[in-house]
């Protein structure tokens, strides 16, 4: 568990619901493309799984966006694919096409395959942690994360991306009693990773469930949120807890029920929108359109100044609604972090 | 503009407003690979664009759904392609990858190579609809369509699908000017595209804008409905017109204020929650989840059921909340319809 606490835990208070005197700010995919020094690090390696596994390169990528952009918040370089191996289905990142499974979970048989991840099979993420905490030296708070039960299983069943997730969907409707077997096997390990990195240090740590706005509302009432569910009770009153749950608008109050901290928004959910549903005690975290960085520097003050007064100044956590696109410039990124910092409520 | 009236006008009094002795239903994608009969016609021909430009093929795929699974409407074998291409950009369709440009619209310059779409440019189509009237004999309403401005944007700027359209998001952004000027040549191509279609017979229209949910709310006001409302007004008064806006939950009201008379739904969204944001005056058609027709019949039965209680006896059209998944079962689907045909409301 992280005793220490940070200098600027801005990111912190306001997960909180405490008072602020300004907004925190920091972006989903920070330590990534966007940053040419990223990119050198990247390109050092054979590819993308390596720099996940190798703490001190991982640690590094986690660090640049505090010192290069400014951000409250360091959030740790890992992929959330990194579980479904650790329960027995290994994955090769294919360069412009995405996670590709050797094996996947469709049947009862695949079951003899995988196993409940240990927290041992991850200990180059809790590594880099504690590497990343070294570097930053208490200057932010530190990031950690998992993809959401659902999400994970998404991938062990397509094997792949998809656009429709439709072998994913099927197995659902097909076998629940399977579909139930296998989020459980995810929600546990996902519990004991969750668990680590937040022995290693990590601050505050985010749930993923990008691919959430696939299923109906009734299919994220059954598969989805009681495993979340069981992962923020198992979690409570270590660090703070975001869950997001990409285009699953449906469920803001769903997610604000459960005992986490804040909610994520994506870009298509006016602010004004998730406030009324999540109420006023959660925190929300969100939500430029990732697209608005296309825009010149005025374009992106102007949007930033909006979505800010959008949400208020009290429990929000500035954020794009998605991960930053790869071919965004650092500096229109910086403008919209300077943009935050600089901005008082009136 | 068709004279004649379908015996089965079910779906144009239900898009009307009128009561109907019961709900209406047909599905979006029905004409396709869920069937043998199409997958033959299709095997007979060198690709899909050829069963595209093959009006007696075409025509054949359009009225198969009517035979074998009893459909209240026959929608007219097309694709939303066909636009860009009359305006001066072809496309191939590449097997398991889909549509790939071989020029795009970025720049001034790419101007130089597009223009409006001409009626004659799509005689094909036209020439589909009325061997298709022919073959239906009356029995049912057919359904002409389009895509929506923007949509056929994001194809014609990014050139070919893709997970963000990232590259047609940063083309607004950059360039309002040229995605308007863009939009203005799109809107017209295509009003001059439906209004044939009517011309040809089509009974009632729906405009797609299958990647909606990929903008903010702000920017589906501003690149979106302005020239929506063009085509909803260019064709008032002479068919019932549909829109379907998938992904984009917060703009039901805005569309619903348009000159149409019905709005789709996706299955992400609640019936009550749809029925709250377009008010009494506009039919809603959807929104079975297309994934629950993997289940087995006694729970497609129920899914179905629930749908048709959420929904209303009065002004709805039932379908999916998308595109029937390709490997979905015939008989699952005459499930949905057939419990959709004998359900009454209380």
């Amino acid at each position: 568990m992280s005793l220490q606490k940070p200098e600027n835990d801005l990111l912190l208070r306001a997960a909180r619901g405490e008072r602020t005197e300004r907004t925190p700010v920091w972006l989903m995919r920070q330590a990534g493309r966007i940053l040419p020094e990223y990119r050198a690090v990247r390109a050092s390696l054979s590819g993308f799984k390596e720099l996940v596994e190798t703490p001190e390169k991982a640690a590094e990528v986690t660090i640049q966006p505090v010192d290069l952009l400014g951000v409250d918040a360091a959030i740790i370089f890992s992929d959330i694919l990194v579980i479904p191996e650790a329960m027995g289905l290994p994955y090769e990142m294919v360069e412009k096409r995405g996670p590709l499974f050797r094996d996947t979970v469709r049947d009862e048989r695949d079951f003899d395959r995988i196993r409940t991840a240990k927290a041992e099979d991850l200990g180059y993420v809790y590594e880099a942690i504690r590497l990343t905490l070294d570097g930053l030296g208490g200057r932010v708070p530190l990031i950690g994360f998992a993809g959401a039960p659902f999400t994970i299983l998404c991938y062990m069943t397509e094997g792949s991306g998809s656009k429709t997730f439709s072998t994913a969907r099927k197995f659902i409707v097909q076998r629940p009693d399977l579909a139930h077997r296998l989020m459980d096997m995810i929600t546990e390990s996902t519990i004991v990773y969750l668990r680590a990195q937040i022995d290693a240090g990590a601050h505050l740590v985010q749930v993923f469930d990008s691919w959430a706005g696939i299923l109906s509302p009734a299919d994220y009432r059954t598969f989805c949120i009681p495993y979340l569910k069981r992962i923020c009770d198992a979690l409570n009153g270590t660090v703070p807890v975001t869950l997001f749950s990409k285009g699953a608008h449906y469920s803001y109050a769903d997610l604000a029920a459960l005992n986490c901290h804040t909610v994520g928004v994506d870009w298509n959910t006016p602010p004004e929108a998730a406030r009324q549903a999540v109420g006023p005690n959660r925190t929300l975290q969100g939500n430029l359109d990732p697209a608005a960085l296309y825009g010149n520097g005025k374009e992106i003050v102007k949007a930033t100044t909006d979505m800010l007064r959008a949400f208020g100044g009290h429990r929000h956590i500035a954020n794009l609604g998605h991960g930053v696109y790869p071919d965004t410039s650092p500096e229109h990124v910086k403008i919209f972090i300077d943009t935050v910092k600089s901005f008082r409520h009136e």
